[in-house]
């Protein structure tokens, strides 16, 4: 539920060092080690592809169509944040776009996400300033109407807690809970431990029907070959 | 309401120069200058990123799975023009592909934008010919049915005469109506005139709350910090 | 209706020639020889731009976020295939990422088609491996229940038997079976003949309303010009 | 493209005596009658099933979440009116209930139709007071900002101008421009003439290939019957 | 992979005992007992609440727009049918209305499954004639273009073979492959044998957990009490 | 985030008379009266007309395709619960049929909720055991990994905790934070106060624009009349 008009200044952040190991990890690896929840809903797509970032989350709520609370989180916004935006209804409306960008870029803001649309994005791509959106729309926003900055929000299914770990890349996102970051980190880390030796064994042809042993519990399972 | 089986011939375009400016202030800044109406829905996505074009719409109404009428159309085409097609029912086929994208382009069209889908889009990409369409499809289209060329219609519920200035690119598109036109571009470079005096404040680190005076209003609208 | 638990190993698979060719001529001419069917939905969508290929089918029914076929897969995969995987239900998951795209590559695969998601997208773009999907997600997938191995599948609502011809690029997918694989190749040829001396035409400005002959007929359907 | 903050308050109506009788032959039969044009996109449904009505548009054309023109709108209204609400951007919250059922109802409007969302459908069907609209939501809207009143309006992807004939049952909706009305009837009745005697025909076992007299074109167009 | 043009006239329907009992248990015991396979996507509805059918398909291809094959499919119904109809393309036009319903009651028909809209619904609704369809749409279709009746057809994502069993009620619809009706109703049977006397058990309290000897792998799979 | 594999046994419920009262004022009063938040998206809807209950929330984690924790769930219902269900993918299975609307019932809940979908529809109306949902489907559910119950879960967009009040009705669900349950009454009952009266006055006649006062306002903004 949330509470409207509000700005939490003193949030408590991740360890800078931890988020970003995670996000060296990626979001598939993360969404793994963290037990598997914490996903964005995979509509939220990147404006360009290759960014892969991660940092902990000022989260915004927004009115439909109303970009004010933007401007009053990119006061909040600490060196290696990542913003991200909740709107209380379904809307596409651009909310985003360069001016926005160069803001909390200049803030130390490392990407956007917001569960709604973005504008600018050739100038904004052209910045190299990472943003997930749902939605790409020309139309604008108005200034008129309170959200809050640093609650708690749902954005795209996922539930956000101010400063959180965001991690973001092609792939999509996930938010690791604060308190689970360290445990994450190290589940992620065995996770990808072997996976270059797996890589070359498969690309050497070996099945991973024999790399993984899978061929026992597909025959106890029933499976039957067909000759 | 649609009149069919009919293509007018001398329909009045927007003023060229005005045309070409307009595009050069981009989707987002004329729907801004426009009073935030015009808007065509966000489904429809350019081909290839980074185009950006306006001007004078030749309008096309299609039937589903047909494009006969596109043939028609091309003949119509002057110098500067966008083809701007909507369809009775929704449709995803691809109705325009490379041949007619070279006889367009030979034609003087500068894009086509059409409610339903195209293909042939790794050659058109190749050839630089911007499009809009709301699908990507192998599947062609028929010629067997009437449509109309330059009748009014409902393009991605967007209302487009013909003549009106399209003005396209990365963020989406506008229809600004002829009789608009000039007006809509004083508007425009008034709103764009500040901005990359506002983006170098920005991007020294000064505040949207400061630059735009908003920490008034936003404590008259009841917002409380929470430190 | 499909049968679940069962593997068949010798799949009749397309002449290797035949399928090639017909790739040369790109899904959307494909389609058209083959007498407008066999369309796969344009929900499927290539993780990069420009890819354009062609191979038998190796098809897999997997179960919701289960992606334990896949693996089984691999092993009936020879060099130029195409693995073609639906799934029992509606679902985005992330059934394949770049291990399984070595595996498949090492194997002979020459692109992977998934009705649901994939992940590692940069990875997998990186190596070249061409993947149609319907979605991209971060989400992975357990190891538990058994599908089949080249049954006849529904994919993205295209009828896929083992060993048909899969035709993919940028326009989009389709299934062409294995016994029609020569007519097709030959009606595509026929198609496809005068394409570039017609592009030369309406290049140099020719109309596609004299090049096809369209006036007479237009003026029989009742078209009607209005100056 | 709309004119914002305006009413216009003396719009031509359709005949009244035409517009009954339209309303008579139902959507299908207009919509045909018609020439195939007006449709209003199906995704709009109405809130009860069984209604069937008709009358003169006066068109409304609202902002995102804000449904304060409505109350403009019903100042407007003359027996027989059915209200049609346009919204420039998506929206699904509930700009309608029963309040407004009940002095829209007083006002003399048969209908209600909106391309957003509605509520208290519960007491709005016991009112018996036949709405269309796109979704059903609790969530209600502000009175905060301006659009119009009997402008042409883009609803449902229809381009509908005040006093136009609506008619609208289960099979949804069509609008049928004020100046052809008449002509529109008369070929609605025509349709309409031989339906029961068909109807007769076909439940006495009477084949329509034989009703129709499709066994010659079929056969013309190369359809094969295999024993 | 669809053959045009071709009526099928001696197809082998399902044993019409065997068709009729399956229908008595319902779309999701047949469901389960079938393995979980043969599903219709559940976009399709009903257009009334209540009715709950089974028969033998009769299956029928058509282009977008066009019903000509449903006159063509009429005179193929035998009594106890189900006629099944896909497109080959996304359409919602309204393919199917009265007069088709009465002509398909009046040749045996026990209902109309289609992959696209249907229109008159209140007239059909009247008739008690069920139909279950993706949309409900005013707009009608023309007879212009040959598909096929009884053919094997992909309809909402289901394969079906004409003469497979069609099991259809308000949760949906199953496609029983005609080989294993009979097994599959065996099957049926004995799920459903104890589910009155769970209901009765249920219904006094006592809990599923004790009744299905839930306790212990829910113990096993590690799931812990917190008091 | 969520906690998998636990149940939380001793949540705090809300007031048991604030629940009950808070369901007669409707989901669209208490939206208002909670500050226009706690919405579920508008595409839960209910399987039959004219339910209208409220009461604390148990809530449910499930995973895609697997109805376990539904099992676990009953235990946990105390005599006027609804039971709100989250998935932590997109789903659309049948997960609760009439066994397990028997058993909620007989544990004393007073509604289901579920952002996946439900099967048994007519048995369950029949029952008039009150349901919402995103999807009608015959597809079951296996019983094979561990959820959770009771802790917060995001379902259609809201963030529920155990505990919560649900108001559900036609035009759909909000959640009311427990601890904002006595304060949310208050308000709606002050909205609900005069709407009688308010309805009385509609009904004679009187026009919104004067019972609300806003002909100055809407002047101030700007609205322009044409005669």
């Amino acid at each position: 539920m949330y509470e409207l008009g509000v700005v939490y200044r003193n949030i408590r952040r991740a360890d800078s060092d931890l988020a970003l190991k995670l996000g060296a990890f990626g979001s598939a690896t993360v969404h793994e080690a963290l037990g598997r929840v914490g996903l964005f809903k995979p509509y939220l797509r990147p404006i360009y592809p290759g960014a892969q970032v991660s940092g902990s989350a000022v989260t915004v709520l927004l009115q439909p169509g109303d970009n004010w609370m933007l401007h009053v989180a990119a006061e909040e916004i600490r060196d290696g944040d990542i913003v991200v935006a909740a709107v209380t209804a379904d809307c596409t409306d651009g909310y985003f776009g360069d001016l926005l960008a160069t803001s909390f870029k200049a803030r130390g803001a490392r990407a956007f996400v917001i569960d709604a649309g973005v504008r600018d994005v050739k100038t904004v791509t052209g910045m190299r300033f990472p943003v997930w959106s749902r939605a790409i729309s020309c139309k604008g926003t108005v200034k008129a109407t309170l959200g809050s900055v640093n609650i708690p929000v749902v954005c795209a299914g996922a539930y956000v807690t101010p400063g959180d770990v965001i991690v973001a890349d092609d792939d999509g996102l996930v938010c690791v809970p604060r308190a689970m970051a360290a445990a994450t980190l190290e589940a992620a880390g065995k996770r990808a431990a072997n996976e270059s030796e797996k890589r070359a064994k498969l690309a050497s042809g070996v099945l991973g029907l024999d790399m993984y042993k899978m061929r026992e519990p597909l025959a106890a399972a029933g499976l039957r070959y067909i000759e």
